[in-house]
């Protein structure tokens, strides 16, 4: 028995990413309002995106080379056309971009402190698209906390 | 203070999953019947597995290519029997295997809506099994929400 | 509604690892006082590094020649001073960090069952350092449960 601990509440949200092809969408901004619009200050939140060919991952924020050169990495481990590759049929970054997703992932959980996600200072939340092909990209929100 | 909220309640389970060897088994099933007993509606599910040598992922659900192209790509990307490994006690796929858990993750948070894990129309939950021999694994699932 | 579940609190803490550059730290004990000093006895804990150049993974916790196996396969993969990175301010490792990072993941869910962490009897909870020198790495951590 934990009486003393807070009573746990949930609020959850989701929005949509419009990505121009292969690159990095910072999500910090649209996360910081939903946890704001829940109310909640203490707690965790989990944030998903419903696709296999893009990804949720941290990465460093300030310095734009350090995305060129993830780009630079990724595509040199999983190269686009790749014979290896038989599923191919929306082009040769289709199979590429499931790979890259599996690799990344596509859920995240991060920590809420004080009413703002507990991130380091160098940290951005970011989806990451891995198609060639501007898309348009679910992403939800759930927040655990008091 | 966020007192409109609704408050939130928890529940678990767990199930065992017998591996043919490397491969993939997909848990959406599973995970569904245990959301479902658990009667929460809103909310998120996260799934573990206590194994070191397979792992859990979401991936594309409509061809089983992909997952022949992903065992594929790792295959060459962490290579059975690589003499770059010394913990072989268990075989050439022991320390592959203890690599592409690590590369791909035991864990998953996953959000609930409407009563129903709410994946993208085309993500699967899979164990990957990472051994060359079939296994006997076991996940769990905490449902968090209302 | 779910009434007959348990009502879930929360309980957070945090807490710094120094680290002796490149290599593994064991975690298990920390999260063991801070679950315990929770109280809690079912539910999940998330754990959470507020950095860029760490991760935090589940790795067999048997035979230390897995970790140096685990080291020697990231430093092939993915090269320090590879002439690919242009990010190198802070020198050879600053790039592969943030690589290896991205890859190993910066967040981890895990079950508790009976005020215990259920890890399987083979997994530990390591933070992985991934700069030559060392380090004071902060951890959080958020026990969701009853």
């Amino acid at each position: 028995m934990t009486p003393s601990l807070p009573t746990t509440r949930i609020a959850t949200t989701s929005f949509e990413v419009r990505t121009r092809g292969r690159g990095f969408v910072e999500l910090d901004d649209k996360l910081r309002t939903g946890l704001a619009e829940s109310g909640l200050r203490e707690g965790a939140a989990q944030v998903f995106t419903q696709h296999t060919s893009c990804s949720l991952l941290i990465c460093e924020n300030a310095d734009p080379v350090v995305r060129e050169d993830l780009e630079r990495f990724f595509a040199k481990l999983v190269r686009d056309g790749d014979p290896l590759f038989r599923h191919d049929a929306e082009g040769p970054d289709d199979m590429p971009a499931h790979v890259r997703s599996i690799l990344t992932g596509v859920s995240l959980s991060l920590p809420v402190h004080n009413g703002e996600l507990a991130l380091g200072t160098w940290q951005g939340v970011y989806l990451w698209e891995h198609r060639a092909a501007p898309q348009m990209r679910t992403v939800s929100a759930t927040f655990i906390g008091y």
